[in-house]
């Protein structure tokens, strides 16, 4: 592949010791490295605060890298990295610790010749960005006059608009917007960065992608597992701020998106923006009628009797945090209006997939579709995860002598063969960050719309009390989702 | 299945020694059987010049189904039709034969109750056609009342547009057209059955099925088989009236096609023929400008050496029959204006197949378009044979964190999964006349259009000597087939 890009940099990992640098970052870095993509000027410095060496911290993410890379750990690979990976131990907080590091880059920028290039990677809790952010800024590293110094900020990005904004004043005041990459590691993965392939390089889909051919639009993104070791974080989020606030959002986003002006990242975002702007606005009777909640009881997963939420680690045992969240949109343009998006996210449901469901209209009831009176709508799933892949659903002659009609399904599936070889979203990720194509990472204006949208349900949901549990572990969530579906005339496919 | 039509009848078979009764109808006939889809009240009469006893005949039936059915051969299914098949020996145009069938006939109404119904199947040389119309209707068989009595004529149905309105005379003063069937096997074919489900049960499809959304369609029908032993057949026909006259203007129909009033017979045909109607007039400057003839030279078929067309069993050395041939035509409606419809059809040729190509217009050079420049257009392939299925061509991101855009294959085969598992086109046609449902057989007035195309081109060919052999075999056909297309800025699909 050939980038006429200078990726040359190095990376500063805050948060190095942490499960996000073990289990993703270090393994996307190896897999860059494998694919011959990390560009040959980089070096790693990890912080974290406990004390290691740096070959005690190569021989920790060499192990990290062996169970969790999609490649195998092969020794001539890993030397490629090993020794450009650096540790530094001290309090994010510290002075001296950013001291130390400022003398520690300079070095590495002569001996790596990267030109004083950085990507601060923030992998810490969210309580660290801000001082993190301040140091960086206190000790001059934020910017540099002929290099690229660019932030990566995780998730959550905020707990509310307030909190958001604050934080977003915070590191805009060190760090221009250009240089700053929201992750929303959705937009890593490989289909979603397939959606707009699909609908803007295809006339096949371009044509019908209106009202005028779409009866509705189905997002959903479900799990199996309860909340796992997660509780303290998830009990002050839920399933609005964890799941729909971001990535569900940015899915409704890339569905809905006018075709933008230019495949340019801010030409794409305008565009996502205004999809937002154009939902339609959400009062306290519209999110008591269209948008329903739920909390996980007891109930099986396969053969496996699993707790309610109230029971878990960590988790208060009269929460009233939602683990489902079920809500009916309209999107109030010439080629949305009348079509409900309908997005249901949820944990501890009876299967894993996180999918959109596109359901064509039916037809007439004219030739075939008068005969019959059971032919099914044509449908268009984009599969996201765990697979990958695009299913149709279209009607066709039943083979045989009789006439019957039936549903024909077609299916590309494309990690179906090797289940593990589709890149880890964050190979992408850190792969833009160095290129500096911020398309897929969210702009400060996406973030501000969805925090102002969740904050609006959350304050009506907080002024009615709900009647958790609601919803059996293992099933598809609390019953008024279903009805949701029903009082339209539609349900939700679970293909 | 629930059928409310009564189905008895006894079936006469003209040509019960032949081919076509020993490898396809007997065989159609114990399938049907086999599926239980046969009346109780049934009975088979064959009739052939050489002299056996029903026990002999059956018995060289029942090796021919065993080795030609797509069922195993289970003595318990094929004593339920065993003893109901019978057979006669005399000449095509002996009355006497006529007044011992008569008496047969009677005799198994009684015995199998069949209320004097009668399918005379003409499965003989076409120049027996007249002479047996004629006797059954000397002999006062053709009709009688409160009886059906129909009449199923195999291919070829003239040679001519002359020839073939002088047997259609000959026959509807014997028959109604309501009681004429008139075989095109393709049409019992699964695939083309499927082809008015496609379109007319899927908002996909009807709502791109015209001229803004469809660049051209390509009709294919390949065959590596030479002649084989049909060579004094052949010479008195070529491919224009053995395949492009017929099956390859049934496919055209289909495909072009506007949405009948119903789904009913005349309804159906209806349309078909305002498709022959629409198409633009064929002058002879058109037919030296946009149809291609071809001939087979030697060649290779995989690694066999095999023999020119000329130098075929019973073929003139010196033959100018065509064994290939590639059009253009346009569909003059509001539908397909613009939209070419390449017809092709050959022997020796590279691959074994029949397909439709629908070939969807390119996108305008923006976003993906613009960025790319080498990206295909959405394609459709109805397969027919020997794969039966529907295939999608889409854009879609190539895997990897590298931008790239691939085409996409999706593919639905029918018969992938059990290759014999597919109804025989016989099976299907057969139990159509016993229900007496003509909507896959050919009405008078579409041969009729159908030769008077042929003859049209006939008469400009035979003006103008080819220069024979102009392809070699296990090649596409000749190379003015390209360019036919290559100067419209297009290509044939060979999927």
């Amino acid at each position: 592949m050939e980038i006429n890009i200078d990726l040359s940099c190095i990376m500063v990992i805050f948060g190095g010791t942490g499960d996000l640098t073990h289990r993703k970052l270090m393994s996307a870095i190896y897999n860059l490295s494998y694919q011959n993509m990390l560009p040959d000027n980089f070096a790693i410095v990890s912080i974290g605060r406990r004390v290691f060496t740096d070959e005690e911290y190569r021989e920790q993410i060499k192990k990290s890298v062996s169970k969790y890379s999609r490649f195998p750990m092969k020794d001539e690979k890993w030397d490629e990295i090993r020794s450009k990976v650096y540790y530094l131990d001290f309090d994010f907080k510290d002075n001296d610790g950013y001291i130390k590091l400022k003398k520690l880059l300079g070095d590495l920028d002569e001996r790596y010749n990267t030109h004083g290039n950085r990507i601060y990677y923030l992998a810490v809790a969210p309580e660290y960005f801000e001082p993190i952010v301040g140091k960086l800024k206190f000790h001059g590293m934020n910017t540099h006059k002929g290099s690229k110094r660019r932030i990566v900020i995780e998730k959550p990005f905020g707990k509310d608009l307030k909190s958001a904004t604050y934080l977003n004043e915070k590191i805009t005041s060190a760090f221009s917007e250009d240089n700053i990459y929201r992750i929303d590691h959705y937009l890593g993965k490989e289909m979603i960065q397939n959606i707009m392939v699909i609908r803007f390089a295809n006339l096949f889909f371009e044509s019908l992608w209106n009202n005028k051919y779409i009866d509705n639009v189905q997002i959903t993104s479900s799990e199996m597992v309860g909340v796992e070791s997660r509780g303290g974080y998830y009990e002050s989020a839920g399933a609005l701020k964890d799941m729909i606030q971001n990535h569900m959002f940015q899915l409704l986003s890339l569905i809905a998106m006018e075709p933008p002006v230019s495949l340019h990242t801010e030409d794409i975002r305008d565009e996502k923006i205004k999809v937002f702007k154009s939902i339609e606005k959400v009062t306290p009777e519209y999110v008591m009628e269209n948008m329903v909640r739920g909390q996980y009881g007891r109930g099986k997963i396969g053969d496996k009797e699993v707790v309610a939420y109230r029971e878990e680690d960590k988790v208060s045992p009269a929460s009233n945090i939602e683990t489902f969240v079920a809500m009916k949109l309209y999107i109030q343009n010439y080629r949305w209006v009348g079509v409900p998006f309908y997005i249901r996210t949820g944990k501890r449901l009876a299967s894993k997939s996180t999918e959109i469901v596109i359901q064509f209209k039916s037809m007439e009831k004219l030739l075939y579709f008068k005969e019959f009176d059971n032919l099914e709508p044509n449908l268009l799933v984009i599969k996201i995860q765990p697979k990958e892949g695009i299913f149709f659903q279209i009607n066709g002659k039943k083979q045989g002598v009789e006439n019957r009609i039936i549903p024909i399904q077609m299916e590309f599936c494309q990690n179906c063969p090797l289940e593990n070889n589709s890149p880890e979203a964050y190979e992408r990720l850190l792969f833009e960050v160095m290129k500096g194509d911020s398309t897929l990472f969210t702009r400060w204006d996406e973030v501000e719309y969805s925090w102002k949208f969740a904050d609006t349900i959350s304050e009506v949901w907080k002024n009615k009390q709900p009647n958790y549990p609601n919803y059996d572990s293992g099933s598809w969530g609390p019953k008024e989702s279903d009805e949701l579906l029903k009082r339209d005339g539609k349900f939700w496919w679970n293909v």
